[in-house]
């Protein structure tokens, strides 16, 4: 079989190798074994792949192609962090395919074997939630064996292995530093509110259960919130229910949950920041609908997906001494609903 | 060549036949000639190809997939068609890739060339920007194309052809219906804000002509403000730069940029709605985020979703009496920042 849909990918398939390999073979890197060369010259030859056509991008059969999946791409977080990494790829002659893969193991696996049909060069994950609880390995398995064949980039998440890099943000510091502030503003009962298990989110309770410890004060369980979604009406309706549920400041995962709080608020006649001061999560449209404008922990999305984009062109360029993890420090964008 | 991967694509194309047809003959229909359905059953044989094994959906190469195309993934109104276009699609065990074209018309056709490779079995254009400015059919030229390989779906747009199927939010109608309300209301300096000339932005705004010259009021030139874009901010910021424009109303096209003229209004001392009625457009959760809430218009994308993907089901099953072009009609979400 010669004809020209041939691309990295199978070149790589075919001769047992990696797509950074043949990258290396293709670019006269001398960091390739005399053997493997010419195994690899030999399968380019043989399937008449022409990797400098492909390498340029030029026409359509040669764009390489970048598989992206996400849990759910209506969640703000999740839809910007596409659309930067799309936009970076599409800039560096990659074709992007997206797929949704809800929140469900067995449904994430399926959805990172059908994108591993699709001849993709490497495979995104965004979200933490791909990083399954942080405990049981046997949740993150199925990455690194999808790793097996290409690179794996995970955004906002930890996953250890071979050929899978990781991206994230210092969500447990934000949080620590955030409560922090408000513990040294004389707040007492900081509420945390969070709609999730995800790494991501056990990661911001970590952090607001250490600035409490840290600071000499008590980790109580009523000041917990385990909310089943981040709807704004949700959240104040839930509130409106606790009789008796007296907090100063609020800590919340995400921006829709903060102003699910303001919402609150401004029903129990209670001033914000006087009475009670809020932060969200993401620093998102949101937070600037919002009056007054929301504190938010800004996750640097934008940051984050440029260093995945930017490993992910390292690693199918053929470099080998890209970094596994980077961390991203997230930013406090102090608006009108806190006083420090 | 007889592996498993053939699918009811490949066997169309070798056929010479739609998908449609595939299918009905198939499913056993008596809608295809003796001819066509000898030449399609001989590539089935030919070919090794399963159909109830695809039919059902069973296992991974079997999953059918589906082409969905937006402009811009992080816009909220995109994000979440595509969520429910995805979760419908993905409950009848069709998969989707999803890929961004941004808005420039080169790039649009290369994305639907590289959709068409990926061998889909159906073409979804998400927002009116695919439907050119609904003057020069040379801008829809590429999505004719298309759809003589894939029946091609429009969300939020009328492109006019063969195999082509559109639904539509009756955009002018809404407009002429809010405008028509504040007129009488008694406000008659009405602001008309958009950010784009796509076909839909135009509907809204001819909307908005007909309950001005219909009421007897005049089409004023310096009420009909173009903007960059729909930052909050932006809008905020650019309203406070006219020193002497005077307006009791505002009609937006998107919900942020509504929520701008919240925020202008707010540092200019105005009441709203007592001062200044204001609405918004997709009902999207910064209607709600936003304090007093933004009366919206809500252009029902969940039901545009599903009566698309219905659609895209009917034809894909081999229905040939499917419409061609279905119209919703919007709903107008009143909340706190008007009077009507």
């Amino acid at each position: 079989m010669s004809d020209n849909t041939r691309n990295i990918y199978d070149i790589a398939r075919l001769a047992g190798v990696s797509i950074a390999t043949v990258s290396r073979v293709v670019n006269g890197s001398d960091k390739v074994s005399e053997k493997t060369r010419r195994r690899v010259l030999q399968v380019i030859e043989d399937e008449g792949y022409t990797p400098n056509v492909f390498a340029q991008g030029l026409g359509l059969n040669t764009m390489h192609t970048v598989g992206i999946l996400v849990p759910d791409i209506s969640d703000l977080y999740m839809s910007t962090c596409v659309n930067f990494l799309e936009e970076e790829l599409h800039a560096n002659n990659y074709e992007v395919i997206l797929s949704c893969s809800g929140f469900d193991l067995a449904r994430k696996k399926n959805h990172v074997e059908m994108l591993l049909n699709k001849r993709i060069d490497a495979l995104i994950l965004v979200g933490s939630t791909y990083a399954g609880d942080g405990r049981s390995s046997a949740q993150t398995d199925y990455i690194r064996d999808a790793a097996k064949s290409v690179p794996v980039f995970v955004v906002n998440g930890l996953v250890e292995g071979d050929n899978v890099y990781c991206t994230v943000c210092d969500d447990r510091k934000a949080t620590r530093d955030v409560t922090t502030l408000l513990i040294k503003r004389g707040r007492k009962r900081i509420l945390f509110l969070s709609d999730s298990h995800s790494y991501s989110a056990q990661q911001k309770l970590a952090g607001y259960e250490e600035a409490l410890t840290s600071n000499g004060l008590p980790v109580l369980g009523e000041l917990r919130l385990a909310l089943g979604n981040h709807e704004i009406r949700c959240v104040r309706d839930l509130l409106l229910q606790y009789q008796n549920l007296a907090f100063d400041a609020a800590v919340a995962v995400e921006d829709t949950i903060a102003v699910g709080v303001m919402k609150y608020a401004a029903i129990k006649g209670l001033k914000v920041p006087e009475d009670l001061e809020i932060t969200g999560y993401n620093n998102s449209v949101v937070s600037i609908a919002a009056t007054p404008e929301l504190t938010s922990i800004d996750g640097r999305v934008e940051e984050i997906c440029h260093e995945t984009a930017a490993r992910l062109l390292s690693v199918l360029s053929g470099k080998t001494d890209v970094e596994k993890t980077v961390s991203i420090e997230p930013l406090i964008v102090r608006r009108s609903t806190t006083d420090f």
